[in-house]
């Protein structure tokens, strides 16, 4: 068989285009709508995606005059989901840096459980000084010290996920013994971060452990994502970048003894279709003209560390911006913008434009048929082992992909016509963890 | 109309009688059954309960050889809940000492936006030097220290919930200004315990605050329901105790200028149910035949902080156990055993009995009209509002309290026929709290 796509639908309230919600046919508030959210999942479900995805970061960004904003806490959110779908993998985001891993631990073992193995974690760790102000913090831990964090977060999870066998519960009525002490255990640790000493309150889950899903792409993001990301969503504009991403990432994962097929890459793209070329080009046009400047500007400013008017509309960005090393936030959001704006002598005004779709992503606009080339053609050319799909509009975008561009993938034997899995990991072709094994000396009950 | 009764049914995998699970009815793993939660919550909606309810902790609980053991966090449960039902009012416990005020109180938000005004909040502040040690700490903060950092905890959750105003968002398409800037304002929180810039990241929820729900009875817990809670659960073993504890609150809540009808006390009750007495005590009998002794001991050991052989079976408890005062764990709990032991001269094999069913909860069996009997005594001797409901076989105990024991406090004229609201607080007869109201200078678009 060919080698096979995957698809991921990252949702976001009426779409990943910032005026998306001042169309007519938007909801203006999906945002906080459990009943938008199930009925976005239900069309990518028909569609056989292999997940949905939510972005997230605790606190509440920018300015919201601009558009749509707050957001119901991801896991709450999924697991309404999981109630209205069967298959489709689950993907939330959750911070490092502003959880405690025994909480969270739980929260993902939880909702793999009530999803029937279905749940799928994006680590991050959280850019930006404005989030540490809501947890007693006058400003963010250093990028290297949020990712240090991280990697011992993640150890102290899969101990965690671990603490029972999962044969541990032999639920022995006539006896009664309902678990055997020996297979649920403390873990004991003590880190430079954390001492936690387990084990967790909750039985392994179907999954084992839920998928790790990673999206930093700095030096730091892509060092956490080569040890211990099974997917990884990705911002590249163009095939020579993504490409060197994926060569990149997939010999880090191999560097550190992991088989470079457990990492799955999927960079972000913004399909805005059309009937034809014209139709698609029409309505990003008239997406872009329902955009704010002023809005707009303000926020690129905050990601570029300088004053708005530092912006004007109609000149390109200043020369004096700072390194990508000085910048402690998001280092590779960063960086791709700077270097799109200036490899394509972007005026402030047009860089606001591109990002309005895709916020860094690579936007598309063509047919059913170019969208599913330009898929195509990454995918052949090794910079993707599939796409994060980040409608412009929703739920239209998606129902669009859905019903014009997947009958067309599946045709060119690329995409599942059905699931073969009932699990996230099924889906992604990742095998499911094994736990800790029965000691030799078996305990009787 | 006479006075009416509230039900809460408080959920927990098999029934509340430890042996429950080895019952031939039981599904030993129903404590992380989504479908086995979802048809109890069916079940207590059909009998027009006010609420269901989990407890919790972040923590696994002493043996799990000794019952089903782990749980779904409960706010991901309460939220598979919410899409199973319509009406009934979903509450889950959550702890103050061992998650952040900013988190919690989003998920809670959140859980109150997807069931439409149906999520209250049990406010702990956890018992026990075992949970510490998920949290990096050796051992539990004080009482007096978790009860200082409870108050705040629930005074940054309020002002998170009130940072938006209700009418913040106006989604205007045609000028594209989605809300007004000064109606979501920062809570720049500063405390002893927490400083929070807010505001929070999602809207005001339906019901404006979750219901909050406490259910300590020490004195730090009595001042903590006295000034915040909405409803509180409470284990009280005779009709005189009961009575002081409920006058007692009361006069608590109207001296801090709290109308005392604001606040809602329910009493547990452990309903062993048969067709006749003898029925019924048959079915309380098997059960206890079914507890394993040296497991029961060590937990009630645990409790009381001796070892398991200081409490041979066929004794009373010994003299020298510690005052409450020395308790840094659960006080209230400690001197309801304690209490409970001495008055009535229990061996320790009898205690660990009338525990079993109840964990120290009021164990009543009887037929239908006999427990309708005890519930209407004790509610028109103004010693409950309503009872919490804690059947120790779960479905069957839920079932037949509903289909036997509902229908004749329907004819009394004590319970509601149907939910005559759509929120918790409605169920409650509790107003929604005003948030902020627009400033005087309006903000225009």
């Amino acid at each position: 068989m060919t080698r096979q796509l995957h698809l991921n639908a990252f949702l976001m309230s009426t779409g990943h285009h910032e005026a998306s919600w001042r169309l007519p046919e938007s909801d203006p508030f999906a945002n906080t709508s459990v009943q938008h959210y199930q009925s976005l999942a239900q069309i990518a479900e028909r569609g056989k995606f292999d997940s949905i995805f939510f972005a997230d970061s605790p606190v509440l960004f920018g300015d919201v005059g601009r558009r749509p904003a707050g957001s119901l806490e991801p896991t709450v959110l999924l697991t309404a989901i999981a109630a209205a779908t069967s298959r489709i993998g689950l993907i939330a985001t959750a911070s490092t840096t502003y959880n405690d891993p025994f909480n969270l631990a739980r929260r993902f073992a939880s909702v793999d459980h009530v999803s029937g193995g279905r749940a799928g974690w994006n680590v991050v760790t959280t850019a930006g000084p404005e989030a540490a102000k809501n947890f007693n913090l006058a400003d963010q831990p250093a990028h290297a010290e949020r990712y240090d964090r991280a990697a011992e977060f993640l150890e102290v999870a899969y101990k965690l996920w671990d603490s029972w066998q999962d044969d541990a519960a032999i639920a022995d009525k006539s006896s009664g013994v309902w678990a055997l002490n020996d297979r649920v255990v403390p873990i004991d640790h003590v880190g430079r971060h954390f001492q936690v000493r387990g084990p967790l309150n909750l039985p392994r889950s179907p999954q084992g452990h839920p998928l790790i899903v990673q999206a930093g792409s700095s030096e730091d993001g892509k060092g956490l994502a080569a040890r211990y990301a099974e997917a990884v969503f990705t911002a590249q504009q163009t095939l020579e970048d993504a490409q060197d991403f994926y060569r990149d990432l997939k010999a880090r994962t191999a560097a550190l003894g992991r088989d470079p097929d457990t990492i799955k890459i999927l960079p972000g793209i913004v399909p805005v279709i059309g009937g034809t070329v014209e139709e698609a080009l029409r309505l990003e046009q008239q997406l872009d003209e329902l955009i704010r400047p002023e809005y707009a500007r303000l926020q690129l400013a905050r990601t570029l560390r300088v004053k708005p008017e530092d912006l004007p509309f109609d000149q390109q960005l200043p020369d004096d911006l700072p390194d990508e090393d000085e910048i402690e936030g998001a280092k590779s959001r960063y960086t791709l913008i700077v270097t799109l704006a200036r490899r394509e002598k972007l005026t402030v005004r047009e860089l606001i434009g591109r990002l309005g779709g895709g916020r860094g992503h690579r936007t598309f606009s063509g047919t059913p048929e170019q969208v599913a080339d330009a898929i195509q053609d990454w995918f052949e050319a090794d910079a993707a082992d599939g796409f994060n799909i980040m409608p412009a509009v929703l739920p239209s975008g998606l129902t669009a992909f859905v019903d014009e561009v997947v009958p067309i993938l599946q045709r060119r034997g690329l995409f599942r016509t059905d699931y073969t899995g009932t699990t996230l990991r099924d889906h992604y072709g990742l095998a499911r963890p094994a736990g800790r094994t029965a000691s030799l000396q078996e305990a009787t009950a």
